[in-house]
């Protein structure tokens, strides 16, 4: 077995050092560039996003190399959502009626740390920092870097390139500008952008409000999220319209204006957030966009990995998961085809995983756009309410029977996100009308409820398929 | 009243001319500015689309210039599809069950110089051609253009800049590339591109087929179609994968290959193209993309219209009566607002035009990807023929109670495209479900069927409204 082939990967934030590290347990000689410093020697930059959601497609793929436990230590389990509303009333909807399905809130920089070290615990695995790409030269695998340190420019070249450079991707960018194929590509931004804030510990060091949820202050328009930490802290999200509204980023200019927002829409969170003033005027505002593009390979010379290829807006939680779930279906694709010794070999398997995978990412980004209106509004409506617990019965009552489409998108891993996605939406639309229309209410038997939702669920995706002439 | 705005057109192709016009009559002072030499002087390029079909929503923007009679000179009725199949067998399949409801093959030359003429009869319209636009300065709303007569660069200010330079828009790029404000946008290619070709007159300068119809030899994977032109000939339009199945772009690169493909797929075709070979290896290969993008508008400075914000594929043949609707929407939105005497003017305008208008490109963009896989697989299926056959029975017979997906688009406009297309989106759904389960049939009664028909389809939006919680 040939596996002397060399890898070159662009990017060593969470997938870009999963990648390495899988592909240096495979075999592979793994060079790894990073524009930033090393995050474990330095602060990590304000502003961007702290704590992360962390559920079983992330969790795969740690048991795929091998860290399931040591990742464990880093996770606080969120069991639900605790919706605050106007008045500072607060109660928790849990995700899941079973009880052993909740996400995780983890830390960005500390997962990152770890799989950085088990990657460089391999011999041929090696990561450099502060190292910048600039442009992929990807008819011929090369790649131009500027280094922070010496101040000079320098070209590597590699057998392959795998780009895991986020959103911005430089690889894509060269894609794009290059022309030198048709590139599908879009990029497409929210009305609203978000600004990180916090709540800061109690002086003991302990949580000010329930530590095992995921807070929503939904608002319709807007809405605050917080996400616990480690150390007793709260990262806290405002996602807002930049300039629609009575309240905006862009007239949001004056502490006063802003202390006068959260008065009138999130008392219960002002009270603990002393800190609000200084986190909002000293955090950037930073937009929310989904990227999707195709094709994310060139030949078999370059590939688009994690955001690079399909970056998501946050309300899914599952940016990073979808991420690490990349490396593992890369990882599945390497297993079914023989070791790869030529360009010819990479590029079927580059297209191979293009084609089980793009499907998935791009269903992920569209359900994270849904949830993005679920959360902010409909959480707080009464017929999605009344769906939720009817749903929370049925997942309790009927445990390997029902999962939700919350629970097929986070907690069944084995089902990709399209399958999830499809079955998920016409089961919330079978329950939605069979409500509205009295087919079904609490108060119903609970396994007719379930017989009539599955009935309605596959009648809906078959008047689905028939229309689409399949 | 100040009319002496000053208005920049980029572009004199079908959309710009129209606007010019338009402008122009609404008493603008508007100079345009076109990179190619005046078509009315030169022979057209060989490769783009030479007619193009022209219906209901053209012919309204033809009314509000008062050029409804002089177009009609350029018209060829088509009256519907005529279908070839492999045996060389043809059958008509009506685009409506209402006689007086066809589609037109119009010569995109001749529209275009009839447009230009008409522009240039107002003194206050000045048309410039060989001028080349580089960038769209939209902070200052200036744009760089290059002179190919001088072959030298220049600079023009205005009061505003509308931007119709097509699908390779410079303003688009300018404002893409630019990054001063959150820009989405999206370009996505079809895995089939497309090839002119052509069907000569008899050396009597007949027509060699059936004038008054858009032949389509559909084939499953890709097809043939023909538009008739005024001189005898028809326009013939290949589309077909680049690089998938077995007979593609990539790999028809031989005379006898071509033949052979042609023979064994469009045997009746080929028998009156004996300069097939000819085209075929003279003609280029072009992609097929659409583009949408937001917002279309800089502040009160300049705006995209046409091809320039919304190109989209030619399945449905409304490229060019998209782009025309484009001048009527617009016009509509001036006639609303007070006459715009500043930049804050023109910005309300440019925003309440978008507001009214993107809903509707987006929806044609759609549409015509879902009439590509219409036109070359679903005309020749069983289901979708009884469903045509169908709505054909309810037009006639109910000629002001039902219209087809296609009728509602192509031949009602004072209905949005969006609209158009949510009601025939669900009308289909609900004629191929009610027909595969024997609900109805060709031999129920008709007034029974429409009933039927009217029934399910507002309960699928209506479904449709409920699971989207509005």
């Amino acid at each position: 077995m040939n596996k002397q082939q060399n890898i070159l990967v662009i990017g060593a934030g969470l997938c870009g050092s999963l990648l390495a590290l899988r592909l240096g347990q495979r075999g592979y000689h793994v060079t790894v560039y990073e524009k930033r410093p090393d995050l474990r020697k330095v602060e990590i930059s304000a502003g961007r996003s702290i704590n992360l959601a962390f559920s079983d497609r992330g969790i795969k793929a740690m048991k795929l190399v091998g860290l399931e436990d040591k990742v464990q230590s880093l996770c606080i389990p969120m069991n639900g959502r605790m919706i605050h509303d106007q008045e500072g009333n607060s109660f928790l909807s849990n995700y899941s009626g079973r009880d052993y399905e909740y996400i995780n809130s983890i830390s960005r920089g500390e997962l990152n740390a770890l799989l950085l070290d088990e990657a460089e615990k391999h011999d041929h695995v090696t990561i450099h920092f502060n190292k910048k790409c600039q442009s992929v030269d990807f008819e011929n695998t090369t790649a131009l870097f500027f280094d922070y340190e010496t101040k000079s420019d320098f070209v590597e070249d590699a057998d392959i390139i795998i780009a895991t450079d986020g959103a911005g991707s430089i690889l894509r960018k060269s894609y794009f500008l290059g022309k030198k194929f048709l590139f599908s590509f879009s990029q497409d931004y929210l009305t609203h952008g978000y600004k990180e804030l916090s709540i800061l510990p109690t002086e003991n060091g302990d949580y000010k409000t329930y530590k095992n949820a995921l807070h929503i202050w939904p608002r319709g328009s807007f809405m605050l999220i917080a996400l616990p930490n480690l150390d007793g802290s709260f990262t806290v999200t405002l996602f807002l319209s930049f300039d629609e509204g009575n309240y905006n980023f862009n007239n949001l200019t004056t502490p006063e204006l802003v202390t006068e927002f959260f008065k009138k829409e999130f008392p219960d969170a002002l009270q603990i957030m002393p800190n609000l003033i200084e986190d909002f005027f000293k955090n950037p505002t930073s937009p929310l966009g989904t990227v999707k593009c195709s094709p994310w390979h060139f030949k078999g010379n370059t590939l688009l990995m994690g955001d690079a290829a399909h970056a998501i807006v946050p309300f899914y939680g599952q940016g990073m998961n979808a991420s690490f779930e990349d490396v593992v279906e890369f990882d599945a694709v390497l297993d079914k085809h023989k070791n790869p010794t030529s360009k010819s070999d990479w590029e079927t398997i580059f297209k191979a995983y293009e084609h089980t995978r793009k499907k998935d990412t791009d269903a992920i980004a569209d359900l994270a756009i849904d949830n993005f209106h679920e959360m902010k509004e409909h959480v707080n409506h009464d017929l999605f309410r009344e769906k939720r617990n009817l749903e929370m019965a049925l997942e309790k009552n009927f445990p390997n029977e029902y999962s939700s489409k919350y629970s097929l998108v986070t907690f069944n891993e084995n089902i990709g996100y399209r399958e999830a996605m499809l079955k998920g939406r016409a089961q919330d639309k079978a329950i939605l009308n069979m409500l509205v229309e009295g087919d079904i209410d609490m108060h119903s038997d609970l396994r007719h409820v379930l017989d009539k939702v599955k009935i309605e669920t596959e009648a809906i995706l078959e008047d689905d398929r028939i229309a689409g002439l399949k």
